[in-house]
């Protein structure tokens, strides 16, 4: 009798494995296995992960899950994998990496290369470029340009900075593919995400799945080949991608043939295991943030501009996921606290002291850019109002107002697209930690903000998925509505600060279009690229 | 044989006592006295001093000035005085302030009204409504509006919270008035200071004099009845206001008899100490900044917007005097010490060691307002182009650079109304201290910066006044040509710096006519008002 599932959670600096109660979506077992980052002071925007590292640390969580707990192996339905992306890493056709190859060893170029790699700018403005040109319905799908973060970006950098890396690799694989595929011992033949191809990969089934041959070649042959060893149809996490192999049953504990799901990406089985739902947005807020939500089906998926994602099935297989975010959220604050020498819980008591607009202050969040919804990675931070009078807590206070008045141009950018934000439900970091910031949002944004009663909603995402591909629910929605966390912790819009903050609002838009460049003609639309450009020539001289 | 010459130099904390030898300009003796200042938590506006503690202050220090020197007192030619402006006070024919009267006693109406008293703000706007109305040209030689830190505004703020002052008083004195008619024993009669009255009480010959009292009357029939009391004709620094009386002799042991000469605001005579001459414009760099140049003579006084004081004589005798300035240079690098918790040294040093440019940053200078040449309290500071990245060091340097850009616009400006600004020679604490900022100065606005060998620029002026007043010079500019500081310490424009620095004050003036209302079709115009807005709702809510 199947009693519990697993999720996987592949994070930025660790394995998390869980098992997940099925009746009552509780964790009744956990492990946590930390992994590197390669990174390079001469190279800084290059991060590569090593994928032994990923299959070592996964080992040693599955096996001490399984011992530790309560959980016996043979009552586990099914295994979900939830994984960073795009971090694709090069493999051979049965699925071994290039790195575990003697002549690649050590190579960073043969290692997974991270989400948070930036190392192909370049290339993601040529694919821009092209994709306007050849196939605009590309972009429209991803909001109007590619990103270096994203998967055919990183192949192609890699095949013009290491051929050879690409031309000994029968394939490229997304980290949340490559693991179902090593699990099930399919290897790279293994059914891939349809999250990931979506999200990252240019994915649609409007134009047949992938980008065609024809584009690819336009950019570089070797990506044209490559896309000859994907798949024709991507699947959503829940479809079953394979049983357990013997090899990782022996090395696990669990029983050979247990249902392994495909796997998604992280925020967005996060947003499964937090209960996103039509009506109801799941923001993941950490150093970043990352919005996501559903719509229903359509014949034509909506255009939406400046909303970077737009995938059938990547969220909840039935309905289009919707993702935007913010490039940066508690990495402002914490900004603010290096530059103040003073903490997180002394400024957020003074600053939640004060009333709505008593700051006099104004800021744009943009300090690491705009993801959503101008996808400008060159834009500036910006602080308007300061007095002699004005205090670290007061700068603070107006950061995390700036941040909710940047969620609330995403919220209504979709809301405008025809997706509805009724309700929000917020976790990671920064939600779990502080009432302050979010009865801020309630307040900046007139939605109601929820915590949600997942502890570890990405984890449980991930083993709602294992528990649909293991079949122990008929449908994913059912799994969801067992297992999914509970929305707790209501914070309210307040009406007098709604009044407020209406009106700051207003003041925000204003800057947010006159320095984000959506009035052309505004003089101030290039300060900020102006004073990049200065500020990398001077560090050039 | 005179040898040397006394000044008096009555700032916001002291009064300053120095002998100058009369043929070198070097100060042989120094004496310096505080005073207090009463303010009010419940009135944040009100600044007043107490004049009595202005004579106990002046005997004190003359008295040391006199007996711990080798100056004989049969040698001094003259004494001069500088006093903060405008810091009017009211006084009995004979020249006795009210405050002494054991009816007004400790009533704070009744002290003299500091310069930094912006308790009049209101008056201020009706003064400059119903100029613009009925007389136009007061507005175009005071920059366009009227401040609520000068006379009128003052001695009407009190007719209207507290008539029985106004009253009782024979008539309103400025604090560099004052002085003279109590050293002379001529009271209220005595000459008063063409320098206070052009600058801060609307006199020009061009319409007689102080404004007249049809004018005053619209505005408070107080008003026009202390126009009688006023002078038909103010006289500059340099004419003999009378000699020092016998009571005068007794308290301090200079001889009865001593010319003194007719008082000035510090900052003008700070000017004289400091060598302004045509070409070269002198700032004095505290807290704030004044800039202050001289012109030729011409029969019609230029107009030059934005420029708050154009007045004959006011600096030196037979020179237009300019005056302008910024309402926070110290003022706001202090603030963001308080802000990072960090001391002006160590940010100095990092900031020393960026690049122009290199910071990425663009600020404006307005977080006290700006005074020229927006003439526009109410504007607010701004902080574009932070990153994640940005460090203290980088603020401080962006502030530094700000004010540099607002110097040049002040500069700019006068030299588009046909005011040469050749050189300019710093003044004040920051000058004396701070090598950065004077070459961040130099390479921002292009023109040589110097220091001035004079160490008390002030005194040093009204010393020069003094000895004018005295006869030991035919005129004002022998005077200075013997006494006043030598230009030292150059520090030049360097040419790579001076390209970029163009390029940033060109965004400079984008953000300055955006955000400043330049521009009025702009919708940035109005953003800093809103904000102060609703900061005050907030505030009273």
């Amino acid at each position: 009798m199947s009693r519990y599932s697993v999720g996987l959670d592949f994070g930025t600096g660790s394995v998390r494995a869980i098992a997940v109660d099925l009746e009552s979506g509780a964790t009744v077992a956990a492990a946590e296995e930390p992994y590197e980052t390669l990174e390079s002071p001469q190279e800084p925007e290059l991060a590569r992960q090593n994928p032994l590292d990923y299959l070592r640390a996964m080992e040693t969580g599955l096996k001490r899950l399984v011992q530790d707990s309560s959980v016996a192996p043979e009552e586990v339905a099914g295994i979900g994998i939830a994984a960073t992306a795009s971090t694709p890493l090069p493999v051979l056709e049965d699925g071994a990496p290039l790195a575990a190859q003697e002549s690649f060893a050590n190579d960073p170029n043969a290692m997974a290369w991270l989400w948070k790699d930036h190392t192909a700018h370049a290339e993601a403005e040529w694919i821009t470029e092209r994709a306007r040109e050849l196939r605009p319905e590309f972009l429209a799908r991803c909001g109007g340009s590619y990103s270096s973060e994203w998967f055919w970006a990183k192949v192609w950098h890699c095949a013009r900075v290491a051929p050879r890396i690409v031309e000994a690799a029968y394939t490229w694989m997304e980290l949340c593919d490559w693991i179902p595929g090593v699990l099930t011992g399919a290897g790279s033949r293994v059914s891939r995400s349809v999250c990931a191809a979506g999200h990252k990969g240019l994915y649609a089934s409007e134009w047949g799945g992938y980008p065609d041959v024809e584009f690819l070649d336009a950019l570089d042959p070797q990506l044209a080949r490559l896309r000859g060893t994907l798949p024709a149809e991507a699947r959503p996490a829940g479809w079953k991608a394979g049983e357990l192999s013997r090899a990782w049953a022996e090395r696990t504990g669990l029983p050979e043939g247990t249902p392994v799901s495909v796997g998604a990406i992280d925020a967005h089985l996060g947003a499964v295991g937090a209960g996103v739902a039509e009506g109801v947005l799941v923001r993941v807020m950490g150093t970043s943030a990352c919005d996501m939500a559903v719509g229903r089906m359509t014949e034509q998926v909506p255009e939406i501009p400046g909303i970077s994602g737009i995938v059938r099935d990547s969220i909840v297989p039935g309905w289009i996921g919707f993702e935007a975010g913010q490039a940066a959220v508690g990495d402002l604050f914490a900004w603010w606290t290096r530059m103040t020498d003073q903490d997180h819980r002394a400024l957020t008591e003074r600053a939640a002291g004060l009333k709505p607009g008593e700051t006099g202050l104004l800021a744009l969040d943009w300090n690491n850019g705009n993801r959503s919804v101008l996808q400008d990675p060159r834009l500036t931070g910006l602080l308007l109002g300061a007095t002699l009078a004005t205090s670290p807590a007061e700068v603070y206070r107006a950061l995390v107002e700036a941040t909710a008045f940047g969620a609330r141009v995403i919220w209504d950018r979709l809301a405008s697209g025809g997706v509805r934000v009724g309700e929000v439900v917020a976790c990671g970091g920064i939600a779990e930690e502080s009432d302050f910031v979010l009865q801020t949002y309630a307040d900046a944004t007139g939605r109601t903000i929820f915590r949600t009663s997942a502890t570890d909603a990405t984890a449980l995402g991930a083993a709602i998925a294992g528990a649909v591909a293991g079949g122990a629910y008929s449908d994913f929605e059912s799994a969801m509505q067992a297992c999914s966390g509970k929305k707790t912790d209501a914070f309210r819009p307040r009406v007098e600060a709604q009044r407020v903050y209406d009106e700051l609002y207003e003041l925000y838009l204003t800057l947010h279009d006159a320095f984000g460049g959506v009035r052309a003609d505004a003089p101030l639309a290039d300060v900020m690229k102006r004073l990049l450009r200065l500020r990398d020539e001077a560090r050039q001289a």
